[in-house]
């Protein structure tokens, strides 16, 4: 096991009716909040109404700012920061999935700096500082509410970037499964893509032969994840499925698992952003295409982990590494097929003859992120392994 | 699931050569430290000048608190609280165990009132505030380096009782799996009971039928100290061993594993509390003559849950729940037995006539932990299980 520092002090409110308790945990950091949403559907499923009761009855005064999208970029986030400079709010609540607490973590960075918040992206400054985020989850993905992180596409040069730092790190989550009832199907599958990719990134970079005890976290997080994904699909308001599912995503990617395993590369995130920053498709989505191709790439060089991964998760008997380990990424690749989610390049009507143009705003990413294993040219063979 | 609210800011700083960094992360709560350690183990394996040297780096003022034994009196925390108090010392460090972490979570409590802290202990009143608490760990079992209880022993009436509170949760704990490899087998052995006592206990309780996440959690963490600790009894200078086990004895009690899962009873805690206060004996050895004996117990109610660990750990086979429950129960001991904990009463040289007097002082705990199944005579049937 490598050297490692562990802190993550979100608190996670969890469970029934918790939505009631926004206000007062908000109002531990100020008066004045911008709440940060998205397109509408937090008013239709009534979870708009319930965190405006619970600031309002906490004494809150509120500044909107809504209309966050999927893959959410930078202009929009410039906006936040303005209105939140303008306004001289104390403290910035998400309310929304991924996108939403991204964009709410970027404005909170920017409300405190007169820096070019692109900076932080690119790796040119460090975060300084940020006004406190707190956030109420309305899709469980990106593990953003109990994590340092934040995802940002810069419109120009289809840029999909990343910042991490304490400063941005959720004062307080507030988790309700039952907000999650009426996500799609689509929706929840390509979460299930998103939050297996998170592990299946670290795990199969992690070949210590004694690092098993993160290697079966991560094992009964995915079994965990493929159950109740399978429950919500047939049951959208599967209460116990949406919980586990709930919390799975944010232990999946919060820093336990992977916590003794050394620096983590994302090279399936990596190139996906280049997907989702192009042709605006669904990050899960993005990923249920890149990571089986990633992992045919992959299991040529060290099939090990994969034929642990294929035995653990899918029961097969091969006693051959390389065979066990392709038939364990056929099956995940079957799995993500049959919950709904594409699993080819074509399937998301993107062009073989785009091959390049990805690799190459992929390797812009693989630099800041130093994996320096990724060429252009690995990206392109990784990216020919997506069909 | 149930509802929950978790929240553990204990910063971990992990691995070889990080005891160094005592001193600076001391350094942040204060300019003069109580130092809490105990019989001098610590000065012939070399960890007391390492830490004394980061603290004296760091520009602190060092006040020393030696002398807490296994099993640790409140007659010691209050001598202490004493010395907190006179030298006006702004930050309290333990370097140890379970046992010194504890005591200097007492003296944190006791040092910032003028309440007898026992009244925090028998939950006459509540903890208000108490001096920021650090530590750095050398044996790693209770994982009160990343939870806010601590366990006291009031020698008259031999009462070993306990307090809970985000006052006492450490800011920062240093862990270097190194500082374990002079720990005695039987130390080794016993710290790896008193793990798994702390998930099982939960884990029997945890009956809902769709917490499959809490439940791998614990198998995947069972399987882990099993392994890493049968690596150790061959070579106790097993640096991943060492540090697997370190890292999980914490993931066992910090709220991971138990989020979700409602009040946590610990019955067999409970129990052994009366055996580790009336005769000394180390808490993880009680721990493997009270754990088995409970577990025979509570099988007879509802073997479900353990047919399932027979299965899932012991790969037991048969299909009668009853049947595979209590093979898994003896295997598990059988385990415990094998590693060089002791199994029955007889093993600690404790009389069977001694059992009414056990369970009058265990029943006072009972009640007050709120374990409302557990009259003397439950508790009397539990004991007499423990052969």
């Amino acid at each position: 096991m490598q050297n490692f520092v562990f802190e993550n002090p979100t608190k996670i409110i969890f469970g029934r009716d918790q939505i009631k308790k926004t206000g007062r945990a908000v109002a531990k950091f100020g008066k004045k909040v911008l709440m940060v949403y998205g397109q509408g559907s937090i008013k239709s499923s009534g979870i708009y109404n319930q965190v405006v009761s619970s600031l309002k009855e906490a004494g809150l005064d509120i500044v909107e700012f809504p209309g966050v999208k999927s893959n959410p970029v930078l202009s929009c986030a410039l906006k936040g920061i303005d209105v939140a400079k303008k306004e001289g709010v104390d403290v910035v609540l998400a309310v929304g999935g991924g996108s939403v607490m991204d964009t709410a973590k970027t404005i909170a960075v920017g409300a405190k700096t007169d820096d070019d918040v692109w900076d932080y992206f690119v790796h040119a400054k460090t975060i300084q500082d940020a006004l406190p985020v707190l956030t109420v989850v309305t899709i469980s993905a990106s593990a953003s509410e109990m994590n340092p992180a934040a995802v940002i596409t810069r419109e120009d040069g289809a840029k999909k970037y990343s910042i991490r730092s304490p400063f941005i790190q959720p004062k307080a989550s507030i988790l309700d499964p039952t907000a999650l009832f009426t996500l799609s199907p689509a929706y929840s599958a390509y979460s299930a893509v998103d939050v297996i990719a998170h592990m299946l990134e670290p795990y199969f970079k992690n070949t210590e032969p004694n690092s098993l005890l993160q290697d079966r976290l991560v094992e009964g997080l995915m079994k965990t994840i493929m159950e109740s994904t399978e429950m919500i699909l047939k049951e959208p308001a599967d209460y116990d499925a949406r919980a586990s599912m709930m919390w799975a995503a944010i232990l999946a990617f919060n820093g336990i698992t992977t916590a003794g395993m050394g620096m983590i590369g994302l090279p399936a995130h990596m190139v996906e952003h280049s997907l989702s920053a192009i042709y605006n498709i669904a990050h899960g989505a993005g990923l249920s295409i890149v990571l089986p191709g990633w992992m045919y790439y992959a299991v040529e060089k060290d099939p090990v982990k994969f034929a642990r991964l294929g035995r653990e998760i899918f029961g097969i008997e091969d006693n051959d590494n390389l065979k066990a380990g392709i038939e364990g990424i056929n099956r995940l690749k079957g799995w993500f097929a049959a919950i709904g989610s594409p699993v080819s390049l074509g399937d998301a009507n993107i062009l073989e003859e785009d091959i390049e143009k990805i690799a190459e705003n992929a390797y812009a990413l693989a630099q800041i992120w130093g994996l320096r294993d990724y060429t252009e040219e690995v990206i392109v063979d990784v990216l020919k392994l997506c069909k």
